[in-house]
């Protein structure tokens, strides 16, 4: 009578368990898939945030349904869940730098802040991103080398790959020219040359002065151009306007 | 007989727990919508907080009547509480970030600090709000970067977006001139442009000498501008305060 | 009988807690009124305050009677207090920061640290302080900016508003120079000059050479101002001993 | 008979509770005291501390009297229990800064490290202290400035008020100079003012050759002084020696 | 009986364990060796990995079994429990920084951040690798130390020894020189000289104008080269690329 | 009967803990006496490390017994251990510092790292060791500050005062003069002068050319001497040298 | 009957704690030795990490035999494990450091990581080691300094002693020289020179241009050196190829 009783009860635990987990796996499912859609991540990314999810939920729903069970046919759990206990301390305690890694990787792909091939920078390590982990990220600096940084340091991360850039330069002429003269020749320069530059988007233009040091003055150049192009148009921006300014016999200190 | 008094018990204890989420749910909302009126905060965002906290709080009394419930009918909860205090431990360790980013998100929606579109400084970024999300903040910095920084890491956040900035021009005079020459003809210079620059609410105005260095002197010029406009009225301060400088013959080292 | 007595003992409990509540709201009220009497405080911050603690203390009392009138109806508090417990443990760690927030801004309250429309300094950002609440704490900076710093961050606090200050001149004179002659002189200026500038409360004086370099020695002047007057009269004694300096015949280097 | 009993304990717990009080408090405050008269403490901070001790130790024995009375009356005591618990670990947690400022301030207080009207640096804060309280220290700086720096904060403590002082001065002299002659011409100009200043306690002397650069090399004087009279001193000596070697005929380079 | 039935539960309690273990076991061997199989990893260090999570996992399943052996017995477990989970916290916070090492390290193994001879930057010390340990890093430097690098204290670790690297060559040139005819020059010598360097795989190129200084422009050359030869090449490419300006009569400030 | 056998058991108890209490004071103390025997701690030093040791050990025994006996008496001794483990907590948390600071300074002490009299530098803060206490270390710097610094902020200890020290002289010398012949002089100087200056024990002599610069090169002269002269002879040894390369004609640059 | 029971059961938990404890003992003996002769350890090292492994196990055993006898004979050790756990705790938090410097001690002995007498460099403190405890590590510094660095505090140890070293010397060339010839005249002088100076065991050879400044470039020379030697050699390279510059007429800037 009491074992009937006890396997009634251990059958609806048990039924009752995978009902739940089968809910909230379809939610999990549900839930992320409509959260990266927004994102245009693609699909093997939102397949292992699912998966790493409700293995995660499947794990904890299969333990609490396993220690009731059990205290159902009157075996004391108390060991077991002592030992998950200990087991939970240790995992708390030292591997808490782990734990730490997965869940902010977690939310960096959730949140799609990079994607591979983007030229991000982290900390003051720069590069494209060649794998975005859940526990490290790997970045391949401009000069070859290849960062390793745990997802837990990323205490600030910029991505420098999405929407357009500015290039910005700044030119240092003789404080005795002529400000207005001197302004007016860089701009004239910017508005030839700005077609010629591929990449621009807009100006470049003559924001004015920037600063007035001792015995010179610094103007500054702005244009906005196409992601990644920035580099370049600020080049080909400092060669033409140096050409400008020798044309028009305006000096540098 | 038993069976009776204990499902009446469990129907006492829903009965008050959704009569407590009903009020507290209701308290909530009309704390956080008097809150946030004062700050003119935007109606998703209160909805945001207001769905947040709720469902909290309504997390936390579902599962309190649960165990009450279950130990009602001789169900011994220990192995549940007992997974709920692992599970509770284990995020108390590893995702103390997570929580402590959620907690700060919070409080930084709640009090208005910062809008999107608004411009702001956070640790060593600059830039345009993007998103104020519960985890992280997004800024477009100058030059297009976009920054993801953790809430939690937020140690200090400045707003140049509220209310009325200050443009500040520091012009290095050469030694040997005449102190109050100098103020007189830059005070005279501030005067004449005060009106042609427009942004400019108050001033310009000659604060005096900042310093007096070993060759120079360095006088300062002061003018209260519109919030966005700072730059540029420094900029065309520069400029034309050089051009009163030259056009008085006053030399700078 | 049984319920006569658990009735009867309810009603003690709850009793007692009311009279604990009522005795300890008095004390409460009468130490912080008493405290804050002292410092001038406005009675706003007063009635902050003692809200603070009284209805703290409340919830408190209110939970022990809740948990013991329970535990005297055989109602069984395990749940309770296991679900406040793991509450309580997530607030420790996640919400640690917040409560630290809470707990410093407090005290800052209490001890009077700032009033708002006081110049200070806090961490690396300087402002008046705009508002001071139990979570942060907002400074308007001189050029406009509106930073917000969290109470826990505030590691030290610099009020500039207490008090008078000191105006401090550094007057860098060629090595050649007489001392002596120098000081004459530096004092002659000051002398004449010490009523003309108003805000000026002792002094200024000439302190005396602070360094000797290679090529150049510095004298330092100093006066007593009236707050918030110091970066005026230090502007006018620069302006004004550099003079004093130029008619004298004394070069600086 | 059981009542009897019980309140025969209870009676005896009181007793024994009030006896432990009266034995620790009388041992504290002679123990305090004793500590505190090496030091010259001011009376009034010997009974800050003996006040805070005695009611900390007063609050303790009372709680754990109040619980064994308890128990002893069959009242379950669980409940009390894990509220104390769940506000220890409140206190552990969130506000483990406070504990940890009024541990140190107590022992700032109990060591004597300070006394107000000190000239005190704490961390990078100069000033003369103010107040010592059991949260913050309060520092007058040299300019005006009122500093609070919780007493946590206080990582190290360098006291500028206790025994005498050091007045050190560097004279740079041109390399060509003979080296013997420099520091004759020297000496001799200490030995004659060493008397004219005052504030000076043994010296000042001639240390030696301290750098030899390209151009120059370092001569080092020192005297040691009254304490605070050291900066006055300082600039008194670069005066005079100043005037030595120019009748020396010594070039500075 | 009562043994009968006991001596039978703990029979199929040691079977179970012995067949979780062996089938955990199994699984953790293939997950790791296939793991291990995409970055061809040497196998030494994969019996490593194996042997260390095998064996975590059997003292684990062993510790489980004892304890629920023993209680079948009616022996209480107590006593071993409170010993484990003092001895656990003991390790949770003491040694907390070792398990924190054999966690790092143990990812760094599994995910090949390094192998032995490759030459790497771990926080400010570069060396060739010597051993990768569960424990510490050791790296011999350019200069013949041998560092040794704890597993946690490793916040980023760069390698660069995994794929081609580049050269770049920052010459300065005279601010007078006409930018196109010394672009022209420099890419000829680049043109000329790129084949007859060894190691190098694109390039040379020369990239523009890197920046505008007062007297001097700063002129950029990038070449890709293979791993390890980049220092060699940037040599050759310097003294290349001034000879080349040197024919062609183009001067550096 | 049953309080016959409880009388007996605590007496048994009680005699145990004596006789524990009286052989751990006994270890301790031939522990500590022979450890600090080696490296002749003053006998003061020892008696307040021994009374340390042995008051903290007997009021752990105390407690231990305290509880047994009460046990034995059927009181619940559970009020009393769960007070001490908040107060435990509460010094876990809060006092972290305190207890910190006491092991530290408990280890500093008994491996003799400073004696009072020493010139030690912690962290920043050089200076000679006035007391070593168990909770701070009180330094009277070179220029008459004290400083008091908490033991547990030493992460390093420097002592100046053990064993012989080394002089170190760096001359500059022109890049056109010849190394040899430079050398050659400077070691002559060395060997008539290393008599004359007391407190040298080796040397000095002339160890080679340390850096060629762009007009200059640097030569190392080194000399072993004894503790606290190390300052005298630099300064003696740069006047000699100075004058011995005066005499040969070698010029500074 | 009981009581032979019990006696029989506290028997064989006797008998099986010393059957472990020697296992254990051997096992550890047997594994560390192994361990060691690996590195050519010295045996006091070997008997230290022995007796320290070996009794931390004893106590261990001896606490939990101790334990389960105890409960055998019916005395509650629950005060036992209560003030163990408490003291467990004190050490945990209060000791943390101490437990960690143990920890880290065993590992920089067991890893071989240093050996007395080699020259290390721990942080910023370089210095010969003098000893390595398991709570500090002493060094005996260049000047005579005597460091001592808690272990914990070794974020990094770099070992200098172990292996060959490289010597560097950096030669700054006039622009106007040719490169070819000035390359060509130091490996002549390097070859010449290499085998006269003794402790070179490679080398010296000029690696190439390492840097082109704006009026000089930078020569690099590189020889593989005898540990200890590598400062002599470079002192002397530097002496010799400074002479081969003078001899072949090539001008330093």
């Amino acid at each position: 009578m009491e074992w009937l009783k006890s396997l009634a009860t251990a059958g609806i635990i048990i039924g009752v368990s995978i009902g739940v987990y089968g809910v909230v796996k379809g939610v999990i499912a549900r839930l992320i898939e409509k959260r990266m859609s927004v994102g245009n991540a693609p699909q093997p990314r939102v397949d292992t945030l699912r998966t790493l999810v409700t293995s995660l939920i499947g794990y904890l729903i299969f333990f609490i349904a396993l220690v009731a069970v059990l205290q159902e046919f009157q075996v004391d759990a108390t060991g077991i869940i002592a030992s998950a206990g200990i087991l939970g301390l240790a995992i708390g305690f030292g591997a808490q730098g782990l734990v730490s890694d997965v869940v902010t990787g977690f939310f960096v792909l959730l949140e799609n802040q990079v994607n591979v091939g983007e030229y991000v920078t982290v900390n003051n390590f720069s590069g494209v991103v060649e794998e975005t982990g859940l526990r490290v990220i790997k970045l391949r600096g401009f000069n070859g080398d290849l960062h390793f940084i745990p997802n837990r340091e990323i205490s600030s991360l910029t991505n420098h790959s999405r929407g357009n850039m500015q290039a910005l330069v700044d030119l240092t002429i003789a404080y005795k020219e002529n400000v207005d003269e001197v302004i007016r020749v860089l701009q004239e320069g910017c508005d030839r040359i700005g077609d010629k530059i591929s990449g621009i988007i807009e100006g470049p233009n003559v924001l004015g002065v920037q600063s007035v040091g001792t015995s010179d003055m610094v103007i500054r150049v702005l244009a906005k151009t196409k992601n990644g192009e920035q580099w370049k148009v600020e080049r080909e921006l400092r060669k033409e306007l140096k050409k400008a300014l020798d044309e028009a016999g305006i000096n540098l200190p």
